[in-house]
């Protein structure tokens, strides 16, 4: 097979085209099927070693499948492109499909296909396959970095021909997403095209040529989403491709942690109750045993508003029965300081609950979110997606991928309990989805992946209050309620499982 | 000046290196100070051409700066590459800086120096300077485009050699961050280090070295924040170097519409109120004459919580003056839809407030908010950003960049009014900063540069009441009280100049 073969493999695996086969298959097919789908076509260029006909005769083997599944797998999952995944799921796991009923599903499929297609125009996917060089370009280029605000003009680096001498040169760059031109100075005879797509050169003094592409320019003129440029590079058959990204940078969102990095100044305490004021209560009172001063903001979606006599919680009252990540969201979405610290209501700090550790963590490290543990409980569990045509395989294992740099008693994983530190900002990006109202758990973990660096310190531990019976009649009667609205009925489990399916284009998991 | 010279020019663009000199004069420094700065080292290639004296003496001049900036300048603005940016404020516009005391400065600095350090590390900024290829290699290699997931594996296309012809062929291949292995079965004796960082390739068969480079492969060994892996393809002294991106994909987050597709299921309405009952009242009555079953979500900081009985109210409560862009942050954090609508309290729906048309535009377009107007004031603004050493300088001018695609009558800007719809999504990405207590909007459209694409549609006009006097004593009262915290006193102000300066890191502003 050629150099292109693999293109198609990246287009597979870009989801753009559906094979019913295997990676072994496709692999032979490639050739034939390259010229239909490269975005990028590689030169035509003189290959003397490889026969275009099946390779396979003249060529070694390639290694059996068996062998490429121990080569290339993680936790007994096959980390490698194939057009298509799927879950073996022993007893657990699900697949998602089967939450909504055959009669619904063809419309279901349909429209979740529409909203998918739409997430991928704005996300720019998928990307067009890997742009090939071929061997012995006479140009000297830049293969990556070259980058470029919407509107604003760089240098393009590194350009420069050393091809075979002639008594005239001609070279031609082109761009389709923006202008070219020279800060040399020289008339039209010689530069011409200034400020346009296609910039041409023609000179017979090779010394010029070459002063002239070091002052090459490239422009933006569209105001636009992140996109990649391809600018070409011509001289005679010889074509060099190289990609200028048009992108805007992200504008900082810095928190000033104030003169004395007061710890009141750097983390703010969230969390969200329903119908248990006496929990609630109890874990206010060991929160300002350890760190009076700082700001615990509470969201409550009971019937009545609670009157809590404390200046540093604020308290948001909810429309009854609102939900769990209802009230999640909204008190993250009132934190003013760089770090918010999750704990449930039913909670117990102790001098064991050091939240200075876990600042360290996240100040030392690139982490976003560092979970501790729940009376001793870690629940760290690793999440692996592979990417497939209908929804993509997702595969929870527990425990962690490999230790914290610095950090010997701390692990990078996926998802931790609920007694998290996070950068705020960054928390709020990913947010708890308000559809899940009852039970949820590792659905933010899953929203949060590719967002999230998680990590997780066990030695960090907070308490958790007794499920005493209460003895208090009133209370006993919330308990039954809450217990009510607690439970995870089936209904609310199909509902989390169609929206995996829907809401993050997932097929299966394991 | 050699084809290196412009890494220097990325390395000051990119803000690692402080000269204090202008564009052309680094442009001649650039040759002795490459071999310090740049990061990835080009290859020493014998350059025939360009005598590494002084250029200018035998070259060409470059063009006149007036001319540059002539050619790159857009609304007045100078575009072009430099490491530092200036705002000459004529009269309008800030200095930052100013709003902090004399006295605090230094240690405000130092503070703000800190925090932008710890985003850059996590953000991987600044970025490497471009990679750039010498002419003549002798391999055939990917130039943009190969991705892999942490911890998967991808083939590498496209790898090739066609350099002279040898007795024995000596191929290698490192990578930094993963390792490297073949497809192709063979034995140590031809393939060596198969599963680690360097793959060692050795025959006499030229066929056969090119039928293994065609099946190598990368494996992410680490599981991490996105990095660029730069690999490198050794033969005798050919150096060729590209890029292996590790990357994450962000996974979907997808909103079902509903079989009907009804806008209810589409579209939610958010609004913050305070101290002003009878205007949201109003606001309220007239959404209901045009959308009787949309949801309104109203987040009230007021004294007394209001009753509003309206099924399709979610009704928010928060603590008493928790601020303007509190109550916004809290609205859009309860948002259950793929759009949000957002309208102030004192705005008042008419037959031309068309959400359907906001609706279609999002739906067609690349756009994350597109606004309307307000009794036809459009107020689009553009914001342009230039990077400098020290916070980035900030250039903000009425208007717009371009027609928007296919909507004739609507524009691509920056900052529009206060009615807009917006992809729930992205606005969370972004959010209301709950810092900016009072009077604040643009802040909002600064937060979002780089994040939030932004269009304008004129003819979509909400109405605004009237600012009549109150008869009512008791609502005469409110309004007075309100206007108060409405009022923009020079505290804020100074806060508002002080949030731009130590948060977005910008230093000025026109």
């Amino acid at each position: 097979m050629t150099l292109c073969g693999y293109n198609l493999l990246w287009l597979l695996k870009m989801s753009t085209f559906v094979l019913g086969f295997g990676l072994v298959l496709f692999m032979f097919r490639s050739v034939y099927l390259h010229e239909e789908f490269s975005l990028h076509p590689v030169l035509p260029h003189p290959d003397p070693v490889l026969p275009r006909s099946n390779p396979a005769v003249q060529m070694p083997k390639l290694l059996p499948e068996e062998r490429l599944r121990s080569l290339f797998s993680y936790d007994g999952i096959w980390l490698f492109p194939k057009n298509q995944c799927h879950c073996e799921t022993k007893g657990q796991g699900y697949n998602f499909e089967g939450a909504y009923g055959q009669k619904d599903l063809p419309a279901v499929k349909a429209r979740r296909q529409a909203e998918f297609a739409h997430f991928q125009r704005r996300e720019g996917l998928p990307r067009p396959p890997p742009l090939l060089a071929p061997p012995n370009l006479p140009f000297g280029y830049p293969v990556h970095g070259v980058e470029v605000m919407p509107l604003h003009t760089v240098p393009i680096p590194g350009l420069q021909f050393d091809g075979p001498s002639a008594p005239n040169y001609k070279v031609t760059l082109t761009a389709s997403l923006g202008t070219l031109n020279t800060l040399a100075d020289l008339p039209d005879s010689v530069v011409w095209g200034r400020g346009q797509k296609q910039l041409t050169i023609s000179t017979s003094d090779r010394k010029l040529l070459n002063f002239i592409l070091q002052h090459v320019t490239y422009t933006s003129t569209v105001y636009q989403h992140p996109r990649v440029d391809v600018v070409s590079l011509t001289s005679k058959s010889s074509i060099a491709k190289f990609p200028v990204t048009i992108r805007h940078p992200v504008i900082p969102k810095l928190y000033d942690p104030g003169p004395e990095r007061k710890l009141r100044d750097l983390v703010t305490i969230a969390t969200k109750t329903f119908l248990r004021p006496h929990k609630l209560m109890t874990m206010l009172r060991s929160v300002r045993e350890y760190y009076p001063d700082l700001t615990v903001i509470v969201a409550d979606d009971s019937k009545e508003p609670l009157k809590i006599n404390d200046s540093h919680v604020e308290y948001y009252s909810m429309p009854f029965g609102k939900g769990w990540f209802a009230g999640r969201n909204l008190a993250i979405s009132q934190v003013t300081t760089k770090y918010v610290l999750w704990v449930d209501d039913d909670f117990l700090f102790t001098n064991k609950t050091k939240i200075e550790r876990l600042v360290d963590v996240l100040e030392k490290t690139e982490l976003d979110v560092v979970g501790g543990s729940v009376l001793g409980n870690v629940f760290q569990f690793k999440l692996l997606l592979e990417q497939g045509e209908n929804g993509d395989c997702i595969h929870r294992r527990s425990g962690s991928f490999q230790p914290l740099d610095g950090f010997p008693n701390c692990v990078v994983t996926s998802g931790v309990v609920n007694f998290f530190l996070a950068h705020t900002e960054r928390l709020l990006r990913v947010g708890f989805d308000p559809r899940l109202q009852r039970v949820a758990h590792s659905e933010f973990f899953i929203d949060g992946l590719g967002s999230l660096f998680v990590g997780s310190c066990p030695d960090v531990i907070i308490g958790h209050q007794a499920h005493s019976r209460e003895v208090d009649l009133e209370l006993a009667a919330l308990e039954k309620t809450y217990s009510k609205y607690r439970a995870n009925t089936n209904a609310q489990i199909q509902f989390k499982l169609a929206l995996h399916y829907f809401k993050n284009h997932l097929q299966c998991s394991t």
